[in-house]
């Protein structure tokens, strides 16, 4: 079996750090396949760059056919619902793939994420997911994405939250909002006293389980194939459309 | 006042088009500026198309600052929110604008739309505006984009549709979700015998209306302007972030 | 166009404030002929208020046959929608019209009321139209309607109460639930930084732009004309029914 | 203990029959006494009938106060929350208690009312009460008010909706919307074997337990007692206001 | 009459409290016939114990046939749904019971419970019957169920968390969450200031009630008889099944 | 790894025939340790089967504790709240895990089941998970548990549901709510051209994925270790309780 990563940001250095993630969790006979974003913004803080990373996740998927799943590795799922036109594969996102293993975890969850302009995008996939109502609350740390993933500030404000969210919120579960904080979850759970969830551990296995289930992607209805619709000045992925 | 209207795809004939039907609604001292998508599909049927234009609506944002209202003029709203993100002026989508006049021109209102694929993308729009419970029936008429606007079968698979809505499912109100559609408000009015929302007029007169009282998009939260983020690979209008 | 502007309380002086307001944004072709209520309360806080208001307004309705457009000026919207059975031109509220405009200014509004028993009828409003979710919070000043509209204490009430939903409900847009505090809106956005919404500002606006649109009140299903119902008792616009 | 059975339209024919059915149902010693509206329609079918109802509802709610228990007699509960502001005995509508029912002897009802324009005022109620959800169908029958309450065509049409709510929509309960259909209910359960709820029967139970109980309205929030507010223009039952 | 109220639970004293509150409210003609679960937690705080007293509810549904009506008497209702499927009378939860009747005192309530871990299993009964947004809080006092019931700390703590429901959240109505809690409400509501409602006295009215009006439960759906399923190792009750 | 799998039906062949297809997706170095209710009923259709089994589970969970996860292995989840207070490791439900599979798959889901009197059943679990809006139709086939999985009558109603699901509800995934089904899933698909998931497949890869992550079930809040009740005349696994 062989797994598509997509990055859709542009830098690459988080690429390979998603990989060795998702190659650690997975059994030794499945191919990781880690892609960077070809164009776009390097990191994915509020709806501008969730707008043109979700664009080019479908250059992507036009670009790296073939795969047995494709594991979008962003937590707010840009292009998720594009890419699963694109394919027959399964097409799995960190976000959906987090709020789906919390919901299993315990009954009420909360979010962190890295600033409070993320709580709408956030608040717009529970939405969409239908998931609003397991979710205790959303909870910003105020440091970028940049500022997590190497302990100091970033951790500390993580494992404040995570606690704020369990006593004053009555979350029984934590879902980490951001690439970035992967590394951190131990940490925050051993602070926090319940179980935390990184969204690129349970998303490689969640894309994995669909496609050992031998389960696709709906072709009826909302998801089938794109129509035949010609395109101008787009990059190659798209010429002969 | 100047009243931006981005086209986002890419077929000049129907910016003309909806630029018309503009100018034709609005007070004689308003300006319309069109804009023709730079890039992208000639016509948005499914989620590919819809993520394609999101971002081109991006570009055209940065393209075009400057004006007054700016009005997304395609009825899947794609851009919509990281527009909002991109500009103090307050920016309307078509759909939306004519979903709120719906509701308030009756109590149950039916979207028509052109093919079953695009039920999905109307209900993540209602269910992201918390409009869903006010829709009776989302009905395909089976027949493209590019097949509506001019009489014949596409006509009168509307009519026919429509008729159907009030009918069957206890619509009270008609709207209509394809820009190519808008010239047949009328001719589908008669023949459901209830009001027909076309998102263009009421999309141009709420822009209008919104910058008329002096109102302008938060930049507060989830509209807050953009965080300095590096693209790359990108076209002219990001150069220099 | 000649819009019918119905104040449903009994003071006529904040009849012709809110005309004044109305006309201040109209365009100038456009005619408001002003209403008072010939019967009822004074100003409306609580639920009783409101439904004598919602038959006078009825009432009016009867009155004054024959406009373009009708706008009902208080924030509860009473008789909103048995307005709307009683016409064919389309009936706006001051209320459901500032909701829609905060809709497309940011993503989580906040609504000021005047004292505390004033919630649950906001609310009931707000799951009426589908938009609970979006409220962040319903925040009372403590100061009831009349207390509000000359500076001093109401408003500095507002502004702290504006600021509080900013800061700690996430709010990023303000909507005045009370007419009286329409002059006060500007005060109030500068106080918090985040756009206030004038219920009579958007209001006038939204008749005008309906009726500019030439869309009507669906006459199919709830809205349709009332039957033939013979009433007892009632003021002089109901006799011969 | 006295209950104050309070008929929201002026046809004084309906409060005998109506409070026939309570004393039928209530202990010996529970005293009903009947109340017809002084003013307003003489049947309820729409908004309008509604909006002047709830009026009236408020004046009776004035003009006789100190009963132990009050039961406003309209499957649509007009008046319901202003009548809750009035005073400190619970008030109970035969829609609520009707629905409060349903929910116990089943898990799907559907209710049945007069005339396809009733549907949004009965939808209105159920979203209000938060019982939408629970509800597999609301189905007209075709017949007004007064065709309904005696046999032939309109018991008939009652039957033939009532099976196919339970054949067509699952429903497993019947709920009847208008209180001329309450002697038919028996007619109705033989028809579709299922149990029927005559809101006048349950509403009347519901009063007398709630005062049974001890309990009363809560004058915290919402149904808090009126303000000072004056009025002009009203009945006598408002002089001195 | 004869109305049988089951104890979910295995403390006999419970039955015997929750019998006198019962025979005290009803009519005196109406014989209430109490049974103590034959197995079981001794008292039910979480999820296992709920699980456990469902099936044995079952189990007494079985041992006991025949009576008018059956009123569970545990504010989780364990078992309500499966009972209503074993008999044909009408069953009633003492927590939907209250949830009704407080839907009817005020617009919005708070439910006190005992533990923390308990909010789940509200929270959870609450959702199912389609009333959580009538909720405005759960607040747990931090005390067992065996803890409440003799004033003390158990009902200081009560009376506490109802202040803070009403000041803080906004309640106008109390609901308490425990059998054992019964003998305070009155405490609680001169504490408060708002109605406090014990679910024991208005389970036992509205089983009362429905029974009284003629009301069964329906054969049809979710609610019908039992297949004929054979069962291993039960309880004399399942012999021959 | 070792995870328990727990019919918590009395049929021993269904265990065997689940354990069998759980072996052959799950990891050769995954060891599953089946085990069949000790008590209860032999097939589960409606309420009173499930209240039995959830209790029954309940027991089973005190028989086997040290697993690395627990499989809950009947659709309609039995005990799978109940079953998360009584263990740290993951506890997943094949009804659950099936859900969470559709969501990704496709859009809108469709549950085939058994007779009518299920629909009830798997709507409250939808609705307590969260998820009924994702949900297109269920549709009975009107067979029994035991009438399918052999080919035959069932299967022929199987499919001939599945394919009106997809052309008249418009579903594009879908679920069956039927372990008895689970041989038969390739069939649906290739009769209704969609993705039909097979719960005990899916409930499989969850739970190995979740004890793969190394994630466990939240001690804090609604499934926080039971309290220490006492416990009458139970089964042995409840002794010195």
């Amino acid at each position: 079996m062989r797994i598509a990563l997509l990055n859709p940001n542009t830098t690459e250095a988080m690429t390979d750090a998603m990989a060795t993630v998702a190659r650690a969790v997975l059994p030794p006979d499945v191919g990781v396949a880690p892609f960077t974003a070809p164009r776009g913004p390097e990191a994915i803080e509020g709806y501008e760059e969730q707008a043109v990373a979700a664009a080019t996740v479908c250059e992507m998927m036009r670009l790296h056919p073939g795969f047995d799943a494709y594991l979008i590795a962003c937590f707010g799922d840009p292009g998720l619902y594009p890419a699963r036109e694109l394919t027959r594969a399964p097409v799995v996102g960190i976000g959906q793939a987090a709020y789906h293993a919390a919901c299993v975890l315990g009954r009420r969850f909360a979010v962190l994420t890295t600033l409070a302009r993320g709580i709408g995008t956030i608040e717009d996939r529970l939405i969409a997911y239908g998931l609003l109502d397991r979710c205790a609350a959303i909870r910003p740390t105020g440091v970028p994405v940049l500022g997590h993933g190497s302990g100091g500030e970033g951790l500390s404000r993580l494992c404040h939250e995570a606690c704020r969210a369990v006593e004053e919120n009555g979350a029984d579960t934590i879902v980490l909002a951001c690439g970035s904080m992967a590394g951190e979850a131990e940490a925050v759970a051993e602070a926090a006293a319940v179980p935390v969830v990184d969204g690129m551990v349970v998303g490689a296995l969640q894309a994995y389980s669909l496609a050992r289930a031998g389960l696709w992607t709906s072709k009826r209805g909302a998801f089938a194939l794109p129509e035949a619709v010609g395109y101008r000045n787009m990059p190659v992925a798209y010429h002969g459309t």
